[in-house]
């Protein structure tokens, strides 16, 4: 019998769970019709979205009539982004952190084009929070990135110094939780906060925007801006529900998780050439980066695929936006290749324990084929 | 026993079948993972995505290479018009017809600022093409915008005049076939197409953008643009299976609704104050609007809701976007409110006389609390 496929590449997108799967389905049967229209189906489809969307909002920490959702994360940090620059027109510098995702310092970048800094971080990757109160004390910020987790080396930021910075400077903070969130606790030092319910398990084409109350914010384009042409309830749906299943067992999954990556960063890093990163104790559970000195990604990928194993690696493809060789060059981590683990909650010991096996044989023969 | 619910307002949305929502699920089964990683889960979900967009492309009259997918309709407008603009920089017009859905005059606005120009159409709704190639052949123009079928008065256009006009000018002509791909054949003469799932009942979500292999355009964003952070497999595939669920029945659809649609405009156009609209023959099979002299639509739509029916009406609210008394004014039709049907494949003679028999009776209604 061959040894069950084990998925490791848990990092923006899952496999979808049959209890979310029905969720779609449910929302696909009650709200397929346009919320806004004046017939029982409208009704019944707005009665949907507002149910989906207080489950969220909740989840969140955030009031429903602020929570917005658009067609997926990349364009929710874009709509955030924008928005809340709109609201504070005069001002064009942007200050992020040196691990931002891409999309995010796109977003930025896209708003004030050469004008975007980024502060550093230290080698567990954490933002040096009295450089970040110097950049943000500029009159001339508009606002302020920073995440929540890094969806790379896991690392999770110390959001408290850095919303106090912000807050003293009066400068609006915007929070990627698009790692964290169905994984950790929701954060709770934000102006605007942006999630992806992919990450959590929910199909693609969704993201969220939440703002508080008091921040302001700003669009340029027709309607709230956020969905043109409106938002697809069954994703909502979909989403709430996926969110709900995280959370209905996130203190057991995170313990369990953090025990499995815990085992496998301890024995990676016995490896020769092996350096894992991010923060050994403040991290995503489910999250674990490994940096090579001597041996590319592509084909470690390509080998444990053959071996029954979905693995990771930032530098995969032009697709893989997450660039890690950046957020790990702004940790100062030398690397060559990398490889990403993003365990589901599904993953148990002995999958853990099959990989471990497996790896240094891999990693022998891709050495092997790269001197031959 | 309650006489059945009857659904008339498929506009942009419909019910979706139990065939189009079984593979959206074996896509969330097949084609959850992220198609551009090296592992087997990435190539199954790639092969899906192939597979499906082979399908739409082909019933496009596409090529595959040039499909690309978008977050929605209106997403899909915004990135046609910019893609090709980019490409013909320095010219600074566009032509659009004057009666172009919302969401393309805003696309077009937003990359022609002040520089739109809108060709009359007469009272058929059909652009007038003289006027057309003498706008069309200024050399400042960038692009052309013209629908294939009107969203609301269900006119065809008359695409070979305009077509041939937009080549001699060598200006790229994008077409706006979101409201007629699955009920009519797909348009021949266009330079970009725009198409939409969910006005051929796919799950709302997802936009096409076909291009010519000759087309130039340029995009400004990462990727290819159209879908940053990655398109939705379960979407694509269950946009695929819609398309060819209506297509294996287009023919015998056309004709049975084009004749329920006939008796609708016969039969609505003897009542007192209404005013059937759009071209009589050169139409959408399941379209009919009624333009009212002297009653707002909204009412007549919640009490025709009350009695079992779901229609729309243009100018109903917000969200609606599809302004029809934008395009009734351009076309010189004389009106206070409308009514607009919108026939799925499913409805049958006895749902429309019953609708008939209701509708005098609700328009009297409103009327006297008019007037009361």
């Amino acid at each position: 019998m061959p040894a069950r496929r084990v998925f490791l590449d848990a990092s923006g997108r899952s496999p979808v769970t049959p209890r979310t799967a029905d969720a779609f389905l449910a929302g696909l049967a009650e709200g397929w019709a346009d919320p806004a229209r004046l017939t029982a189906e409208s009704r019944r489809a707005r009665a949907v979205l507002d149910g989906a969307t207080e489950a969220i909002a909740v989840a969140l920490g955030a009031s429903p009539e602020h929570v917005h959702f658009t067609s997926g994360a990349h364009v929710a940090f874009d709509r955030a982004v924008a928005a809340v620059a709109a609201a504070r027109r005069g001002r064009d510098r942007i200050v992020a952190s040196a691990i931002e995702r891409r999309a995010v310092l796109d977003a930025a970048e896209q708003v004030a084009p050469g004008a975007v800094t980024r502060v550093p971080v230290d080698r567990a990757g954490h933002v040096d929070s009295e450089h970040f109160a110097r950049e943000v004390s500029d009159p001339a910020v508009s606002l302020a990135l920073v995440q929540h987790g890094n969806h790379e080396i896991g690392t999770l930021q110390r959001l408290d110094g850095v919303a106090d910075a912000a807050a003293a400077a009066q400068v609006p903070l915007i929070v990627d939780a698009s790692a964290t969130v169905g994984h950790v606790d929701a954060p709770e030092r934000w102006d605007a906060l942006v999630a992806d319910p992919a990450d959590w398990g929910a199909p693609l084409g969704l993201g969220v925007v939440a703002m508080r109350p008091r921040t302001r914010w700003l669009t340029a384009w027709p309607g709230d801006g956020f969905s043109p042409g409106g938002v697809s309830i069954p994703l909502v749906l979909a989403a709430a529900v996926a969110l709900q299943e995280r959370l209905e067992s996130l203190e057991a999954d995170r313990s369990r998780l953090a025990a499995l990556t815990a085992t496998l960063r301890a024995r990676l890093a016995q490896l020769e050439g092996v350096t894992v990163v991010g923060d050994e104790i403040e991290r995503l559970p489910h999250l674990v980066t490994a940096a090579f000195m001597y041996l590319d990604g592509e084909p470690i990928v390509s080998a444990l695929d053959r071996e029954g194993f979905a693995v990771g690696s930032g530098s995969a493809c032009g697709s893989d936006t997450f660039e890690p060789s950046q957020v790990l060059a702004a940790m100062g981590a030398l690397t060559h290749g990398n490889l990403r683990l993003g365990l589901t909650p599904g993953v148990d010991d002995s999958d853990v324990e099959r990989f471990l096996a497996t790896l240094p044989r891999v990693m022998e023969d891709v050495r092997r084929s790269m001197t031959a």
